[in-house]
């Protein structure tokens, strides 16, 4: 284990701090397990992050005050998860200024593909900065590099860590191939 | 031509007369020459109709508010087009008890089946009645069928009008029958 | 447990009275663990139906016959549900001109995207209300919708137990949101 | 050219004799532009044929009749072509005992897929002998092939031109081979 | 249990008697659990048969020398089952004049739309009667129908038994619809 | 034109100031008529920006050190375009901590779903913001919602010029309905 | 222009020289206007090639012959291009030692994805190195790849021409993004 | 068990003799269990080779390095691994001369189809030489085939026992269809 990752591990066990700068969203508690990659991710950086159900189908009056009001309250990213016909990613967009980060996720058919494409194919005006199928943990590392772009304390902290959390990625990959090389040399099983 | 689509040609003349009954939304006005075929099915019907841009992406507040009052103006079925991450229909079926017919209209890529996708695969409590891709028309007989299980004297004029007209499709199809064994009769074109 | 909930779980303990209003259908019993759930959906809103197997290929004159009889016998909406190459919805639309509404079962492979394109792609002139891959709830919600635009008693409790169910829909969500929120200040599990 | 095909093209002036032995249908005469090639295949092989159009969707008790009666009426095949939610030919192969082929004509948009499911994906006891997309050329020399597996003097008569259409088909290949080689002996074109 | 299907278990004890009319190939014995349908099928109607591996990629002049000799040995149809890249159908059918029905086998990945497209779309010239994917015992049944289009008492009583099979399916739907009438009365299961 | 329209229109005929604080790369010159409309939303936001072509394929070494000098060059976001098997945005995320926003660029086959899932499909670890294939205006808007979330005067501007731009999409689609509701009223073209 | 270009250019004027020693084939000559991409790459790397019709439908037997006596005839590669139900990589790679590449043809429907997929989802034991839908020029690429593997004079002439040609590559990209730069810094245009 | 496949069996028992002249890479090791079937095919035909994880979004400076030496150390072809948004491939094919096999590796969800066009939709220039969806062994056999195109003695035994694999392949397909034409004779199992 490397620096870096001893002190993300670290960190992962103290509930962030301050006031949520991401708000993380979805349709309903079953999306749960797949999003809170999302959180988990948000946590290694020492994000303040909010979780909540917000569904765009099934609350949505809710779901418009949560968009307009994200801004305001301090949040920089969005980041939501929704599965089959997915809309609330690109109708949090469509409400808010800040960027909305959508996962696709998916559900017992198709595989997430209707989800991706009802989440990544907005018309021109609302973006949508749309992950992998599944992929909430990028959802949260996406949300740490533009947290990154800003020009305060935290930024200069996410940005450190994320250079950090690189090379702790290459760090793994390169132990990795050290022992695969190794198991190889013993010969392959049958 | 038959009796049946003579009426409905007559019809189509007049401008539907009365509060309408169906309403007909879509994203983008670009959308207009594939949904104006749901409008003209209607009219062959009798059936009134109002037709309006309501984007979920652009204006959704003013999405909500028309699913939110469509019942209570005299709507009984909502036709909602669009395409790409195609999120009106369902948003408003989320915000009003009406049935809302899908369309899902083709972009410049995918043909049309991310719209379809995005429209058809609502999770379980908010239904969309989904046509098929660039399909207005059938979302207008739809609409129609819908209409004619009602019980006042509108209904009773539909219903008996789409008996007419289901026959009406049957003599065109032995009419085409009868050119083309006729023009096979005449040997076929090199 | 709010209100509406309650009410409807009540229902469903009583069969629907009277004579159906709607009608379900499909190619197969095996059909029938996927199809229940339009039935459920009904006896929520207290909506009488009957239901049968009426197979496209396996008795296409039975099926004709079902189709033709279906709006004479008092039904208001049609539910088919097959799989694969699935006719039966289409073929019943083109018989009746009731409303029907096409549930696209999933088969073995294709993860039912057979199905669904087998029933929405209808040609013009013969609409089916396609639903979601699986999708019989919401088949059974679109019933109930449709039966809720008639100018009877049945529409009228149908209507207002549809508002009900959607206020019920977004209290659950409001509730596994507080739920979530609760848990994710408890920490992330492991 | 070689002998087989000139005799073949001295036959396709001529009208098939005899009564039809293969039946060809479609849903509408906007599909006979592909379809003909069937035709004009079974003339190459001087086999009678009938083209009709024949309905699924706008004239279903003619098309069970059509069915019911082919096998009587003498027809051997039945080639029935369809695009979108293509239901022809599966309605036809469950209302005879007869061979049917299966011709995916590619509508507007989707380039045939749905159509080519909504034909091949029949479920177990209701056979179509699908072609390729748009391959209605094959579903005449497909319906060729199975003429001539029955013992009377046409079944001989197709047999053997059969075998000398392969023939023709494969001199066809090696003359194009041949000018290939010259081509390219002659150097490329920029 | 009807009469026509208490025959067709009879015949089914009994191995098919006489010279094979009807041959079974496929690629590796490991799609023999899919095309044993086939087999099972065929005894059904009492068409003698014959089950091997010819495969297109491991024999390929073995493969050509069994379709070339296929004719001549009394076979009136050929099937032919392969998966993925799956070029069996298709290579048999370039070296017979018969009927070559083509069964794509679904392999671990792609759900078996690799081999379905790879055995349907055939260029022009070279059919191959295609059924669905996993589809065996449809590849039986079509056989049926083909050898019942042929003149001898094989055919004739093919051709009557598929009427009754055909009679069969329906009783069989029957049945399970009013089973399922008599399930929904007795009120769906929790 | 509104206000907010009118200001947008008056940036764009200005050459953006300052140091580029978004990169736009493409892999070919071919890229540059769907990219440059990320360019003009940049221009229309008064972001100042860069743009090259840099191939992941055939400069790769340059490729890896535009990505790692981006951040120290000032750049807070990198839009990056691709077709085919595009690599380009998914590498640059791999050697720079700054969010990079991938366009998937529709190539002459297959629509650009290859060039979607090429980009969108990353594993955990190293996030690309996918937007819609041919998206170039949303990478555009996207990196603009990016550089609004950072503390800066130009953040600033930035963040009330997408509250103006977002009220302008409402407006034009106010007056889009406007206008399609007087083109109904006037009747349907035939 | 580089020195590795006009090196290049020289040599696709003259006729490439000596026993061929990689072989194109194509199922038709209609497949020559995409396959003589892969022509003009081998020419550009002074690599003797044969060019032929060599179809695996419609000349069966020739097609073994061409695949058997590839590698006795001095082949060392043999490119194959077809379309839809594209057989001809796979039948070759079955009865040849020798590498063999395989181009998906684009045909009328489906984008190539038909061919793409029987071409590359080969079984165990019969490897086909698929390039990109219509890539015939990477097809010649790859087979001069392969040819500047051996240990002879064409083989050493071949690997330093592949590294000036990527030189190459990387020279344009770079004249392009100067290109562009300069066009950017002019302003954008309308 | 034949003379080639004892003989291939007794070479996979020792570990590969002299410097490596096949590289096998791969993203991660979790593609291992795929990948490991390339090895062992290139032990069966006794050719020396390494194995690595080499990534190319968590160690591109490696991954470039890995190509451009490649060449250099001996290494004759390259095989790469890798899944989703798969990059490996191309990337390495970029900066190296060499042959590069493509193995696109399934993940999760799509099946591969991800993996295989980002892996062989590949851009004019750079060629991957893809195998099919988690074909592995087929990688190593097409590298096998390559290193089988060389002048030298590793190259003439690859090329004997080339032919000798494919004479065993063939009596294996034979011994099977010997097989399951006893095992039919016996009857069908129920």
């Amino acid at each position: 284990m490397t620096e870096a990752s001893r002190a993300a591990d670290a960190t992962s066990l103290a509930a962030p701090a301050g006031a949520p700068v991401v708000g993380i969203v979805m349709g309903s508690d079953s999306d749960w397990p797949v999003m809170q990659e999302a959180a988990r991710a948000l946590e290694e950086f020492g994000i303040p992050y909010e979780a909540d159900v917000v569904s765009a189908h099934r609350m949505p009056d809710e779901m418009i005050a949560y968009g307009q009001s994200a801004g305001g309250r301090g949040l920089r990213v969005v980041i939501a998860g929704a599965g089959g016909a997915a809309h609330l990613p690109g109708m949090l967009a469509s409400v808010t200024p800040l960027p909305v980060v959508g996962v696709p996720v998916p559900l017992r058919y198709l595989d997430g593909m209707d989800s991706l494409l009802s989440i990544v194919q907005m018309p021109a005006g609302v973006p949508v900065a749309t992950v992998s199928i599944g992929g909430a943990r990028n959802a949260g590392l996406l949300a740490a590099r533009i947290v990154g772009t800003g020009g305060d304390a935290l930024a200069l902290a996410v940005r450190e860590r994320m250079v950090a959390f690189q090379a702790d990625l290459r760090d793994q990959a390169h132990a990795k191939g050290a022992a695969l090389r190794e198991q190889v040399a013993r010969g392959l099983t049958s």
